[in-house]
């Protein structure tokens, strides 16, 4: 079993991320944060993990992958740590937020060979985009020629949130933050390897003072066009979440995912609906990703076999693109 | 009752602007086409309407209104004539394809008075679209914020499109046509009378060789931004001809429209799916508009009720920019 730590739980999708490396076969040797409220939930949800320094966990040898949800701000330098002592990292989406971080992370890789991804969890998290994914590379509505998602959250109650959800310095503003999301599942789906982000907007409309709570972009992938809406905005009656879609336009047909519930339809869970020459119809959406299962491996075997390196990085470029043509007030 | 008649059949939209001037009171006081297989058909649908020359129609002092589905290239031309005649004008979409023909059409307002406006069926003649109206201005989902729209249209036969249909320079290009009709729900549904297209696209992705195929717009309006989506890609088994949607996010809620069909759900006919603080809901689609009442009402009044013939052009000068834009090859 390759052994991984979690350093860095200021974001609870923490869980999901350690969750899959459990499931995927990840042993989980340690974890590491300064905050005690943090480290209590944590050890409820896996009582027999051994609290260590990050100074002991990066020491040890055993240790082959570090995961980390830190403050978005932090995820850069602490992955660089990591790499220098040469685990393979699995961040949190945003994995960076500013050219500098993202420049830290390339150096490091060239520096030590080590790898560093980003996990998307709409993407790897969820059984209707990995039925969908299955589908499309099935060639089940042709080539996709057109990319539509969503992405609206819940604010929840604000006192909820911790400082650094409100700090632009430290979130990353909404594109880079829940936006890359899209570029992840943009390029997934389209087969594509470069994305193009040819435009995009970040908008304040009031769910917090000076908060971006609103954004889009326009993107491009081979012949492929997509556009992608992340938001604050999930109305309070909502079952879950956020009510993510994604319609793929193809040559020979249309599927629509809808992600986390069918509102006012069958609910809660992975909606997929597939309309090609046969008509609608529902796909019961079993899949599952082995992306945490190939992380583990490329971090034990040296292999690339999860996401190439370049293409990690890339996704990560492409997400500060849009953050940074998104805050360019026009007009 | 109000005359009206009907010049140039050439797209079949003719056959719903001519149903709800008559379910509005309107009386069809004649039609007029050069082509013998386009009056067959429309002395089918309405027997008892006399075929008459368009010079007739237009001498006919009783007549207060000329409605035409003309090729999208010829109905500038014939809406100019109409004014100068005495009549107001409701066209079909694209009412105008050119600079040119914008400006005709301001020029024969400013001289006659008379009023031209374009029937955006996916707004005025969709239940879902009036009811969804309806809901937002009551404040149902509180300040829109977003709009969504798609419109995806059914091919068909290829070879039955005549000519027009497939020649940029006589249908107007994909954006100034079946966009047109979001230009027009995003200003409905957002309550502003100014909107901005800041980036568009076109693409033709195979559907036929050179033709547009594939179309969206970012836009903005007020303070709410929006997104429109159009194509040719509706699937063959889809159960109409087109699966469109509208996504609105409010301050308060969530508006979806299926304005068309519920694939492998409730089915073909109009659907509005309402999520605010009371969780998801299906509301009855049973609105309907007063536009073409009020269009009717307009040219023999002299009065400016149905839509403010300032906004009218900016919608038409909208489609051009949008189509514009989408033309120019960047990258």
């Amino acid at each position: 079993m390759t052994s991984f730590a979690a350093i860095g739980l200021d974001h609870n999708h923490i869980y999901g991320q350690v969750a899959e490396l459990l499931a995927a076969g990840g042993r989980l040797d340690g974890f590491a944060t300064e905050d005690e409220a943090q480290a209590k939930t944590f050890l409820d949800a896996h009582p027999d993990a051994p609290r260590r320094s990050e100074a002991d966990l990066l020491a040890d040898p055993e240790i082959a992958l570090i995961t980390s949800a830190a403050v978005p701000s932090d995820r850069a330098a602490l992955a660089r740590r990591a790499m220098q002592a040469g685990k393979d990292v699995l961040l949190d989406k945003p994995g960076v937020i500013t050219r500098d971080g993202l420049a830290a992370l390339r150096a490091a890789h060239a520096e030590t060979g080590r790898r560093v991804r980003v996990h998307h969890s709409e993407l790897e998290s969820n059984a209707a985009a990995q039925t969908a994914l299955r589908l499309v590379r099935d060639g089940a509505i042709g080539r996709v020629i057109h990319y539509f998602g969503t992405g609206p959250h819940r604010m929840g109650n604000p006192d909820s949130r911790p400082d650094w959800f409100w700090d632009r310095d430290r979130n990353g503003g909404i594109l880079a933050d829940i936006g890359a999301h899209h570029i992840a599942q943009f390029l997934a789906f389209t087969g594509e390897t470069r994305v193009r982000i040819t435009s995009a907007r970040t908008a304040c409309q009031g769910a917090a003072k000076g908060f971006q709570d609103m954004g889009d972009m326009v993107m491009e992938a081979g012949d492929a066009q997509g556009y992608a809406r992340v938001d604050w905005y999930t109305p309070a009656g909502m079952p879950t979440w956020g009510d993510g879609r994604i319609i793929l336009t193809g040559t020979d047909g249309v599927l629509e995912l809808r992600k986390y519930v069918d509102p006012a339809g069958e609910g809660v869970g992975p909606h997929v609906i597939l309309t090609d020459a046969d008509g609608p119809r529902r796909i019961p959406c079993e899949d599952q990703s082995d992306f945490c299962a190939r992380v583990l491996a490329d971090a034990r075997d040296g292999t690339e076999t999860a996401i190439p390196q370049d293409t990690a990085f890339h996704i990560m470029e492409a997400g500060l693109i849009a953050q940074e043509l998104g805050e360019v007030k026009t007009g």
